[in-house]
Parts: structure tokens; sequence; C-alpha cells
């Protein structure tokens, strides 16, 4: 028997959809509709195999609905949980795929407070610089862990199921406190994406961008591949966790007066030891991720 | 007939050693000699086939030299031609490989004036956060390509030498001036080895560093490949190229101001207008570029 009857996905971009057919592949969920904010989106997830029924309205995708996986753009979640909450039903279990976790519990309490035993918040740590359907892919998670932050009032059988369906997706699953979870982020994924964002629309904006870019090479395509991420998504994010990312950004901008000074005095002792540092700090974490 | 007789490798490291396999594989060098800080390291070299001789000291190593690389780290430019000066016979070309163009052309004017029609600067750009020769191959610049700064005082023939060099080791040369190099890599390579170094440096000085680096995933991974680069070699390049690199760097942090002043105000529209701006540059670039 399937882990999870009636999945109900909202939002069937690269994160929902790899999501709906991990789960297919391995025959843990048995049928699976798609909610979204446009038709001719959930048509074409339709057309890959992603789904195998659209929902009109909340109405029907929770009627008799097992599992709903929120995977839109975290700034959607506040309109999303009002418009659902008149139809969820006590079974259902609502988990998340979103990138920051303090505003999808406030969300969480505020419109969906009788049904808390079973919200389960998760973010999955999966690379998203492409989006969309057509870049879902069943392996997606393979290798790669979700992050559960567990509510208080959790029911533990609600937990495990969430936890079971990601390690059916491929995911191992690691259990952290939200606001952990928020500061950490904001430290390791959200402020580099912003500073490589801010990087390349520094350059784009220049009278010479177009002789900048021609000479950029393979350390400038690392850099900042994550400055291909989407715009939305990352608007939201860094919104959501504004707070945190501020604390974040402030850091590192005195990281980089430090920096600022060793330049200017052209103290080449002190830069050498700072990079040197840094070298060993990333070797030692190369070595651990095995990323 | 060899390209080059005689070709003399200063720094036998990842780009020196690299650069003599290459020759030595297209049979474009018929002799090359080493010359370095540390013996070890030059025996390490010979061992691995880059080099046939080590050479003692200038006086042998210019004997007879065709062709004289300097690869060493950029800091050692000076001291290196200074020692050379007394030695360097009338057919010999001297061109190097570093990040930056001014400092050597300066030391070039300092001491090898006599010479200037045969010191042609360049630099290829191939990635480098391995180094030694260990990690040297006659594969590292084909496909990419190195940029020549020729100076006034160049003879044809001697810039045609260094192109034809070059592209014997399969990159193409391009012609820039040495002012708008150093400008140029300033902004697309050493700004971003820098702030790349910065945030690992910011991130492992935490009291909860360990916690932070367990959940970095693969767009940190890629964001600090470059805080893995030789930390002598890119204080190096910072100092020589410091005043270009503080107005990068100023620039760059004009435009965290804007960023923090949107986040701090809230302002998701231009946020993700400036996402967007980044993503669609960056996307154009990385097609453009096919790397």
């Amino acid at each position: 028997m399937a882990l999870i009857g009636k999945l109900v996905i909202c939002g069937v971009g690269l994160i929902g959809g790899s999501f709906a057919l991990a789960l297919r592949e391995k025959g843990e969920a048995a049928h699976i509709v798609g909610m979204g904010r446009t038709r001719a989106s959930l048509e074409r997830a339709r057309a890959l195999g992603i789904l195998d029924e659209i929902a009109l309205d909340w109405a029907a995708a929770l009627d008799g609905a097992d599992y709903v996986l929120l995977a839109t753009p975290v700034g959607q979640i506040d309109a999303i949980m009002a418009a659902m909450a008149p139809h969820l039903q006590a079974q259902t279990i609502v988990s998340d795929a979103g990138s920051t976790k303090g505003d999808f519990i406030a969300a969480a309490y505020r419109w969906l407070d009788v049904h808390l035993a079973r919200v389960v918040p998760a973010h999955p740590i999966a690379g998203a610089e492409k989006s969309g359907a057509e870049a879902a892919s069943a392996a997606l998670f393979r290798g790669k862990r979700t992050v559960l932050t567990a509510l208080p009032e959790n029911a533990p059988e609600a937990v495990e199921k969430v936890r079971a369906a990601w390690l059916a997706a491929g995911a191992a699953a690691v259990d952290m406190a939200p606001q952990d979870h928020d500061r950490v982020f904001a430290a390791v994924s959200h402020l580099p994406h912003l500073l490589a964002f801010g990087l390349v629309h520094d350059l784009a904006g220049r009278a010479n961008a177009e002789l900048l870019f021609s000479h950029a090479a393979s350390g400038f395509r690392d850099f900042t591949r994550i400055a291909g991420s989407h715009p939305e998504m990352w608007r939201d994010i860094c919104l959501a966790n504004r707070q945190a990312l501020l604390g974040e950004l402030d850091q590192y901008l005195g990281e980089l007066a430090l920096i600022r000074s060793l330049l200017l005095s052209g103290n080449g002792e002190r830069l050498e030891l700072l990079f040197e540092e840094a070298r060993q700090a990333r070797i030692a974490w190369g070595e651990k991720s095995q990323l």
C-alpha cells in the first residue's frame, strides 16, 4: 500500500514536481493532484506525467487528501493557508518545502491553528537555479537532506509520515529548531545568493559590461551560478527571513571592512593569513561534505 | 624544429608546469629548465617529467635561453627581474603568467629596460584553485584564453612568438591594454576571490561554525570554490592590483548598501527587479561564454 493515498502538490515547479515524480516512481503516492496559479503550467505538468489530476479549487483538492505539499514561493503561503483553512480535513498532513520556516509557522498559527498536530514544516536542501516543472526530476533529492522543524503541537505520527515521505524521495531527514534553521540558512544560503545577485547586477549595469563579461572565466562562473536563481522565489525568501539576513549581511559587511582596511594599508601578512584560514576551512568542509 | 629551443620556467607550479607539459607534448620546446625557490619542488617537477634540467642560478638558466616564463606569485617578480638582469641575453624572450600586469610592467621598466623589445606580458585565464606541479596538466590551457598586454617597445616578432607559444599550449591569445586588463580582472576575478575568501573566513570564525558548515549545500560549494585558492598567490594579486581592486570593492559595497536598504524597507518589487536583471545577465553570459 502506498505511503500516501491522495497527494496534493500546490506549486508544481522544480521542487513540487520532483517530489511528485520521486514518490510516484517509488509507488508511494497513489494519486497526485496539482494546484497552482496558472492553468497552463499545471497542464504542462500533467503532460509531463507529474500529475494525475488538476484541481480547480481547494474544496476539490482537499477532499480526501492525505498529504499536501506547499511548494510555492514562500510569499504566497499566508494567502494559500487562508484559502485552504475552510476545506482542510482532519486526516490531512500539511507540509512545505520553503527555504524559510518562521514565516510558514506564523501563517500556520494564524490560519490552521486547529490543525497544528498535522502541520509539519520541512525544507529540502536541493539546488534550484533551474526552475519550473520541466526541470523536475525523480532524482533531485537523492543523497540530499530535508530539514524538519517540527512544532511542539505536532503529532509524532505526522512527523514520521513526513520523514518517511522525504526518505522515499531519497533524502535524509534531519531535525532542527525553526529559529536555528532560519539563522543557519541566512548564513550559508540566503546571504550567498544575495551576494551573487548583487555582483552580477553591479557588473551588468556598467558602461563596459560587455568587455567585463567577455573576460569572466570559471571562477566567476561558479561564484555567480546562483545568480541565475528564480527572482520571485528569492525575493520571498529574502523578505520572509530579512531579520536574520540583515544580521548576516551586516556581519559580512564588517568582514569586508576588515579586508578593505588590510588592502588599503597594504597589510600582506594579515591578508594572506585571512586567505589561508578561509582556504583551510573551505578544504576541510569540502572533504567532510563530499559535495 | 621546435618553436622554443631552451625554455626556462621560473616557478614550476600549476601554471608553469602545465605550460611546460603542453609545449613538450606538442614538440615545441626542445629543452626545459626549471628555476624556483625550493629545490625539493623542482625535483618533484623533474620526476613528473615536466623538466629536463634544474638550474642552480640565473647565469646557468639564462645561458642560451630562448624563452623565459615567469610563473611565480606576482609579488616575487620584482626581485626575480633584478636577479635576472645581469645575465639576460639579447635573444631571450621574457614573458609571464601573472594575473596583474601593471606591476610586471613597472618591474620590467625598472630592471630590464634594455630588453623591453622582448619582454611581453601575458596572462593565461585558467582556473587555479589547485596549485603545485602535481596539479599541472598539458590540457590546462586548452580552449582557454591568454591575454597579451604588449608594450609599445615590444618587437613584433617577440609578441608573435609569445602568441604562438600560447597557441601551441592550446589557448587563444587576445590583446588588451595593460590598464584595461587590470581593471577588468579586478572586477570579474580578483573581487569575487576576495568576496569568497571573506565569506568563508567570516563563517569559520563563528562559535557555531560547525553547525553552519554542516548545512551548506551546492550553492555554497560553488560560490566558495575559489576560497580554496592559493593564499600567497592571491595576497600578491590583491596587493599588486589594490588600486583597481579597492575601486571595485567600493563599487560593490555601494551595491550591497542598495540591497540592504531594499531589505530594510521590505521593498520586494525592487528587490525582485534587481534579482531579475542579475538573472538575465547571468543567463545571457552563460549562453555566450559556453563555460
